[in-house]
């Protein structure tokens, strides 16, 4: 038997074939169209050549596991909003199920990643843990006692829209001051271009002298060489980041946090900095546990992997 | 069979007796006194009177509870810090377990009183929700489930202790901005007097003009009464406390927020006004389920009936 994973992004949608063991056998994608209809019709035909490739009857299929971005009901299999592709109301275990007559499964992408970490990643030893991606937004999935814990009629979870600074930074929710606005990638990028303010810094070299090439990536190189508007920056961002994650754990007190997102691709240098600025500070009464920090398992992957194992 | 609820706060240690319906029959208090082991007689004192005045051998005894403020070691019935009073290390459980030859459980005074709500009071009939105290701190406990979550170790739920303003007030804890410092009683009352800045107001008045006597009760009388400052300062109350709750609506989206603590004595007056900000601006994709605030139902009994609720 056989399964698949449907990871659908801002720009492209993964999909991946698994087997019963939730190893990806194989992997496709497809761009994520404005026009949603014709975005399914693409991920089908993959779907189609895969199962030929591989010779394999629908009636193989054990289900159809997605993972979305923006609001998902979980309950009815819809996309109710999905903003960046602009998608409004998506039925789209109805699609699959008619094709394929099979389960179908939808979730929210960051309680599909954190799935794939709970059961086969960085959270799989831990008891309870915050799985916060850093990305173009900052979201997360929140395991308690080994179970996702979404909040009523799965909308919580939304760690990524804690305001840590009244009054600071807009952010895309419409509240000023959220974690999100100082935490994600675009933040970081922000600390940067705040602090080059017309310096020499090899931030600029990296991205050939072009202020909007600026990434992450070229960020974490440049303080891995010791340019000294990186160090800066990053200094600055590990406070804004620890700083957050320390009220996840006064209020969650979990066994662990989990790094994920484009961001935490810059590896032990942030996982150092966060742990050795949390441990300095993290409040806590005496006997009060320390928070194990690492980062996520999968990255590319958790997609995939999450949404494929949305199939039982 | 009876069964005793004992609840130490920082000034007096109510003792409650209740019956197994969880009816209190009969209460008495002693001073919090610095010298923890002379607190401790005096309440085996209370309670001994009670047993003689009913005429109860302590075979009829179901068992003892205790909630007690600061850091509470649940699993081995010891006070392991409570700063206000100086106690450190109190072995509470076995004090009272060779007295009496009965059952004793401890636990922490914020998740006793948010038992006392589940059980009997405010969050009932809700699913989830969490308990927030105004009171000289924040303290809180949080229901998923019907089920009390409490961290590792039972030391999460400081939700006192997230920062809402970087950089903000320095809060007992050690770190700035917290919701404590903004959310508190004393923070209501440190609102009060920036804004009074020598000008005439009511506050001022029914505090016979003493500065010191301006309590949580004080300033909503004014406000009550049209008094601009107690106006101006409850206006700027209610959107920290609202902003803080809002954090805790995205994290958690729990079917309700039930406010107790001294400052929530303020009823209508304050709950009506967190509603109508939170209504106005939370957070929440399409279908986000609302989170419904309301007065915790038990104040100064909330100790007792939630100590009492740990003997089952």
């Amino acid at each position: 038997m056989i399964k698949f994973g449907i990871d659908i992004g801002g720009t492209t949608v993964k999909i991946g074939m698994l087997d019963d063991n939730n190893n990806i056998i194989d992997k496709a994608s497809v761009k994520t169209l404005k026009d949603e209809v014709m975005t399914l019709y693409l991920i089908r035909e993959q779907i189609d050549i895969m199962l030929d490739k591989y010779d394999i009857l629908s009636g193989e299929i054990m289900g159809i596991g997605i993972g979305s971005p923006g609001a998902v009901d979980d309950e009815n299999g819809v996309i109710d909003i999905f903003p960046n592709a602009g998608w409004k109301g998506v039925k789209i275990a109805n699609f699959f199920r008619s094709c394929y007559n099979v389960p179908v499964k939808v979730s929210n992408d960051a309680n599909v990643a954190t799935l794939a970490e709970m059961v086969m990643g960085s959270g799989k030893d831990l008891n309870s843990f915050i799985y916060v991606t850093l990305g173009t937004g900052v979201g997360g999935g929140i395991v308690i006692d080994k179970k996702l814990f979404r909040g009523n009629k799965n909308k919580g979870a939304e760690i990524g829209h804690m305001i840590i600074k009244m009054g600071g930074k807009k952010c895309n929710c419409g509240r000023n001051g959220c974690f999100e606005a100082y935490a994600s990638a675009p933040a970081l990028i922000d600390l940067a271009k705040d602090n080059l303010n017309n310096k020499k810094s090899l931030i600029l070299e990296l991205a050939d002298n072009k202020i909007e090439n600026i990434d992450g990536k070229i960020i974490f190189d440049a303080y891995k060489k010791g340019d000294e508007v990186a160090i800066r920056t990053v200094d600055e961002y590990v406070v804004w980041l620890s700083e957050g994650l320390m009220n996840l754990m006064n209020i969650f007190r979990p066994d662990g946090i989990v790094l994920g997102g484009g961001i935490s691709l810059a590896g032990n240098v942030l996982i150092d900095k966060v742990k050795k600025y949390c441990e300095e500070r993290f409040y806590g009464y005496p006997n009060t546990p320390s928070v194990i920090i690492r980062s996520a398992t999968f990255f590319n992957d958790a997609g995939i992997l999450g949404a494929g194992l949305l199939i039982k």
